[in-house]
């Protein structure tokens, strides 16, 4: 059996709730789990309010192998991201020592309570440097990572390699045909590859096709047999090219 | 008081948590709400799976005054958003006798099971044709979008009215300085002003400020104060502009 990885990400923001940012973590880290061979089964979107966050938590973590945060870990009133997470585990938040002097160190004299804030971890946290100055917050299986988008980048990439898990095989098929001429042989294709994971995406006002259709497993066999008894019952006549 | 709604996403697409498509529907909707005076409080992506549509349905759908489903009603066997909803209602799903009626007139003898997967709806369902060819259903509280960014903004648009209530006031700060020197002001007015809602996000690498803040309230009063409390306690060298 290929070995599979099941992953949620908590998006915390309002400015993304109320349309003044467009997240984009998103849409960086499922492209990136998916290279890795990870699926993520969840991404959900909520405010900065403590308890919903750590309502949120409760639910999630449990359920997935890994668990992203993307936001709310700054040093002003709204960032709650960190209070969030030990309600919801119910742990205690504590001031790390290592991060308190590497603050007092980097701050010097200018050092004040909202730049302390930024010692504040989840008890029980790992601390990682990897590659980054500021560290990245593990606590059981949630990776905290900033919001911010450059951040977000650079920290996950820091770390990505200890998500890997076997990879997804992945064809896909491009035809001029309407999705409802061809839901037929998507159907025979589910009834012959029931573990296959077969995606139709039409296309509106696109010259050169109107459905992609995917096709994909961590079963290189799998994918390429269901890929050619599909391709058989389309015919040429309806692909317009393959990948 | 301003009358305030509350809403909720679920998104239905393993294109979208696979990393295939960019969502843009969310961001999208979260403009357009928040414009309407709107709150949404939740946006959620999940797979296109019958029991997972179900249980989200079962949990979001009694917190929200309205709740809108983006993808999944399509005529293929991953179009499973209907079934979902139904089982998570506790609903039946039957086929609507006005919209087979019309998928048969428009396909005439082309009509197909596929074809005629797109007339079934929630037992219970509210159609609507305001300015599309194809209907929008809701049931109770829950407003069923498909998922093709164009036909999503389409339908909401032609409807968009129905959820209007009283708009948010927004004033916004740019400040040259860094969140962690401006987080006691921030504090401060949280302090005076608990209804307010206070935004602070920083930017990377822009020449012209470092922090965005935003200040709402469904009261036009109550954010002009705020909004002079903390301009004054910023002061002018440290405010770039304000909007």
């Amino acid at each position: 059996m290929a070995r599979d990885r099941t992953a949620a990400l908590i998006v915390i923001g309002n400015e993304i709730l109320s349309g003044k940012v467009v997240d984009t973590n998103s849409s960086f880290l499922a492209g990136e789990l998916r290279g890795l061979g990870v699926s993520l089964r969840r991404i959900v979107v909520i405010p900065d309010e403590i308890d919903v966050i750590a309502d949120t938590v409760r639910e999630v973590h449990p359920e997935y192998e890994v668990v992203f945060t993307s936001g709310g870990v700054g040093p002003t009133h709204d960032d709650v991201t960190i209070l969030g997470i030990a309600r919801g585990l119910g742990r205690e938040v504590i001031r790390h020592p290592s991060l308190e002097s590497k603050l007092r160190e980097y701050f010097g004299n200018h050092v004040n309570p909202a730049r302390l804030k930024m010692a504040e971890v989840v008890e029980g946290t790992e601390l990682t440097f990897e590659g980054s100055l500021f560290p990245t917050m593990r606590v059981e299986n949630i990776y905290v990572l900033p919001g911010i988008p450059e951040l977000f980048r650079e920290k996950f990439t820091s770390m990505r390699q200890r998500f890997a898990a076997d990879p997804f095989h992945l064809r896909a098929i491009y035809t001029c045909e309407p999705e409802s001429a061809i839901a037929v042989f998507l159907n025979r294709t589910m009834e012959s590859f029931p573990e296959l994971m077969l995606g139709s995406y039409p296309k509106l006002n696109d010259p050169e096709y109107r459905v992609r259709i995917t096709l994909e497993s961590k079963s290189r066999d799998y994918v390429e047999q269901a890929f050619a008894a599909l391709l058989d019952m389309l015919g040429p006549g309806a692909v317009v090219r393959t990948e």
